[in-house]
C-alpha cells in the first residue's frame, strides 16, 4: 500500500477540486528541526493545562454516571454538559440562553464544518474577513462556496466595506472573529459590533461569530460578543449564529466546542451532525461538564491570560526595539498572535513566504499571512504566536528574526 | 427562540432536500413510557461496560504524558492508538497493516461521512445492501448520492444481483455490512466474500466493508473480513475500504472507529476531516491507546461475547416458541439484531410499522423495518435487538409482541 497515486477504483468528488493542500502543512514539516524557536503554532500552552482539575473531572466523571459517560448521546450533546455552558455564557453577559438554544461540536471546527453543510450549495457567496482562519476557509469551499473578503484593520472587520459587500453579493452567511481574530490578533469595537447586528438584522444576513479567543484577554475583557450584544440589537438574533470552544481556554484535545442558533438551523444542524458523527465523544463531554461545575474555570482562566499576557508584551516589545520600522503590527489585547506586515524599509525583506523559508534556515518559524486570504493575499504579512514560547526564547527568537530580515 | 420556523436570514443548502427526519426518532420518543421491555435500541448494554479499565486507562493517559493527551493532535490520529489498532486488527488475521494505513474517526459514523464527503459527487450511484445501516442512507443522501440496493438473506448481500447492479449502474462505490449487519443481521458466507473481492478487482469498484460488529460472535468468529480475505485475492487491496469502531465492544461514547483505504483515499479524507473536526478527541483516543495496551480487550470481548450470545438464543426461542409461523427469521451467529419478517399467518398482523404502533401499547418496543430500505421498502420486517435485554425480560417482550401480533 505505498503506491499514493488513486487506483483507478477511486474517483473523487468534484468538491475535492476546490481545495488545496495547504502550503502551511509543507513549512510545519520543518518545525522539527532541533533548537528552533517556532511562533508558528496556533494553538494553547500544553505546560498550562490544568492536569489535575481534567484528572479530577475524568474520575468523576466515571464515578457519576459511568453507564451514560461511555454510552450513545443525545447528537445535541450531553445535557449537564449544555447546561454549564448556558451558565458560562451567561458569566459572559448572554442572558436569555437556554441549554436547548446550543448544541456541542467535536470542537468549533465542526461548527463550521456543520454551518458549511447545512447552509452552503455550491456557488453561494460567503463573506469572510482578509485575512481569516485558514480551516475556514477551506472548510467553506468544500462546500462548494465562493468566498468574498472583506479587510481588517485594528479595529476588526471594516463594516463600511462590508455592507457595501452585503448589498452587492447577497451572501449566504457573513463569518467573522470578532475577539482577537486568528490570525489578525484584531479586536472588533463595540462601535463595530453593533452595526454589525444592526447590518444583518436590515439586511437579514446571517452572521457567524467564531470566539474561540475571546476569554483570552490581557488587561481589559473585549466588547461584548455579537450574540451577548444581540439583546440590545431588535432583530439581529435570528440572524446570528455563535461558536465557542473549549480548546484554547482548557484543552484542545476534549475537542468540545458549542454552537448557538436560530431554532430551525440548529435543528438541521442536528440533523447533519447525527449523520457526520453521531455525537462528540460523550465521555469528553461528561468530564468537561465535570470540570465546568467543579468551578476551577475562573482560576484556569486568570492564569493563562497573565502568563499569554506576558508573553505577547515580551513579544510586541522585542518586535519593536529589535525590528524596528521593518516591521508594522497593532499590539494585540488578547489571544495568541502578533499580526505583523513587512514594510521592506532599508531594502529589508517584504514578503513573508520568503521570510520563512530564510527564518527556518536561522532557527525561527512563523507562518507566513499569504495563504490567510480567501482573495487577493497581501504577500507581506506573517503570524506570530507568542502562546508556547517564553519571553527569553522570544527575545531570542526576534534577534534570529532580525537576522534572518537581513537588515 | 422558541420560534422553529428559519427566519429570513436562514436560507439552507440544496443538499438537505435529499433528507428527511427519519421516523425512527419519532416511535424513540414513545420509549420513555414506563415498564415498556426495548427491543429498539441499535446499542450495546451500557451494564457491560468496563468501567474500572477505562478508569485505569484514563489515569494512564494522564499520567504518561498529559500534554499530548490534551493537545491537539494530528489528523490522522494519535500514533499509540494507530499502532494499537492495527496489532487489533492482525490479530484478527489483517496482515501486512502498518499504523499509517488507518486513520483514526471519531466513530465509524464519520467514516461513513468522510467517505461521502471525498467520494460522492451529486446524482453519483452508490450500491447498498436492502436493508441497511439508516444513518448511512441520510449520510450518502445528504452528499447527493442515489442509493441502489442489492438483496440480502441469511448469507448476506445477494452476489448475483450485486454483480448485475455494477454492470448496470457502474456505482462509485458499493457499501457492506459482511458481519452480523445493521439491521439485517446476516453474516456473509466465504464464498461470497471472495466474490464480493474478485468482482472489486475485476471491474475496478470500490467496495466499503462496514465492521462494527464482527467481534460479537456468539459460537464462531464470522469469516475473516474483506480486508484480511484481500490478501488473497489480487487488485482487491486497493478496491477496499474498511470501517472498524470501539463502539460496540468497548464503549461508543469515547466516539473511535478507523478507517483503512487506499493511500490515495486515506490522504484526501484526512484532508476531509482536517476541516471536519481537525481530529478526534485525543484525550479519546489516548484512553483507547491506553486499554488496547493494557490487554483487556480479550477478556472484555469474551464477556460481552457469551451474554449477547445467551441474550440471542433467549430471544430466538422465545420468538419461535410464541409467534411460531407467524413470524420468519434466520437466528444471527452474532451482532445485537434479530431481523424478522412477518408473515400473517393465521391473520396475524403482518406491517411493521402496524405493530409496532400496537406493541408500544402493550408494553414493548421495536424498530419497523422499512426505514432501513433505501428503496422498495419491505413493510413486514422489523428489528429486534436482544442486547440490552436481559433473558426473563426478553421471554416476557416475546409474549407482549404475540399479545400485539393478535393471534
Amino acid at each position: 500500500m505505498s503506491d499514493a497515486a488513486a487506483p483507478s477504483s477511486v474517483r473523487f468528488a468534484d468538491r475535492l477540486a476546490n481545495v488545496e493542500t495547504s502550503a502551511i502543512r509543507e513549512l510545519f514539516k520543518l518545525l522539527g528541526k532541533p533548537g528552533i524557536i517556532s511562533f508558528a503554532g496556533g494553538f494553547p500552552d500544553a505546560a498550562l493545562f490544568d492536569v489535575d482539575g481534567i484528572r479530577e473531572a475524568s474520575l468523576a466523571a466515571l464515578a457519576t454516571n459511568p453507564g451514560a459517560a461511555l454510552q450513545y448521546g443525545a447528537t445535541e450533546g450531553f445535557d449537564p454538559l449544555r447546561e454549564q455552558l448556558a451558565a458560562f455564557m451567561a458569566v459572559k453577559g448572554v442572558t436569555e440562553l437556554s441549554p436547548a438554544d446550543l448544541i456541542v461540536t467535536t470542537g468549533s471546527q465542526q461548527a463550521l464544518d456543520l454551518i458549511g453543510k447545512t447552509l452552503i450549495s455550491p456557488g453561494d457567496k460567503v463573506i469572510v474577513e482578509g485575512p481569516t482562519f485558514l480551516a475556514t476557509i477551506q472548510c467553506f469551499k468544500l462546500y462548494g462556496a465562493e468566498l468574498i473578503t472583506v479587510p481588517v484593520d485594528g479595529q476588526g472587520a471594516d463594516v463600511d466595506a462590508l455592507e457595501r459587500q452585503i448589498e452587492q453579493h447577497r451572501p449566504k452567511l457573513v463569518y467573522l472573529i470578532p475577539a482577537f481574530g486568528n490570525p489578525s490578533g484584531a479586536t472588533m469595537s463595540l462601535q463595530r459590533r453593533r452595526r454589525v447586528l444592526e447590518l444583518a438584522a436590515r439586511t437579514h444576513t446571517l452572521v457567524v461569530e467564531d470566539d474561540p479567543y475571546g476569554d483570552l484577554y490581557f488587561d481589559q475583557p473585549p466588547p461584548p460578543s455579537l450574540l451577548a450584544l444581540s439583546a440590545q440589537v431588535p432583530g439581529s438574533r435570528a440572524c446570528l449564529v455563535h461558536c465557542g470552544s473549549l480548546s484554547k481556554v482548557l484543552s484542545p484535545g476534549l475537542r468540545i466546542g458549542w454552537m448557538v442558533a436560530p431554532p430551525a438551523l440548529l435543528a438541521k444542524a442536528t440533523m447533519c451532525k447525527q449523520f457526520s458523527d453521531a455525537h462528540t465523544s460523550t465521555l469528553a463531554q461528561a468530564i468537561a461538564a465535570q470540570y465546568l461545575a467543579a468551578g476551577r474555570m475562573p482560576a484556569t482562566l486568570a492564569r493563562v491570560r497573565s502568563i499569554y499576557a506576558r508573553r505577547a508584551q515580551a513579544m510586541v516589545q522585542a518586535l519593536r526595539q529589535t525590528l524596528g520600522d521593518t516591521i508594522d503590527f497593532v499590539p494585540p489585547q488578547g489571544g495568541l498572535f502578533v499580526w505583523a506586515r513587512l514594510t521592506g524599509a532599508g531594502g529589508a525583506c517584504h514578503d513573508g513566504g520568503v521570510l520563512a523559508q530564510r527564518a527556518i534556515e536561522r532557527g525561527v518559524a512563523f507562518v507566513p499571512g499569504a495563504p490567510f486570504f480567501a482573495r487577493q493575499p497581501d504577500h507581506a504579512t506573517l503570524r506570530l504566536s507568542f502562546a508556547t514560547v517564553d519571553e527569553d526564547r522570544i527575545r531570542e527568537g526576534v534577534q534570529r528574526l532580525r537576522a534572518a530580515l537581513g537588515t
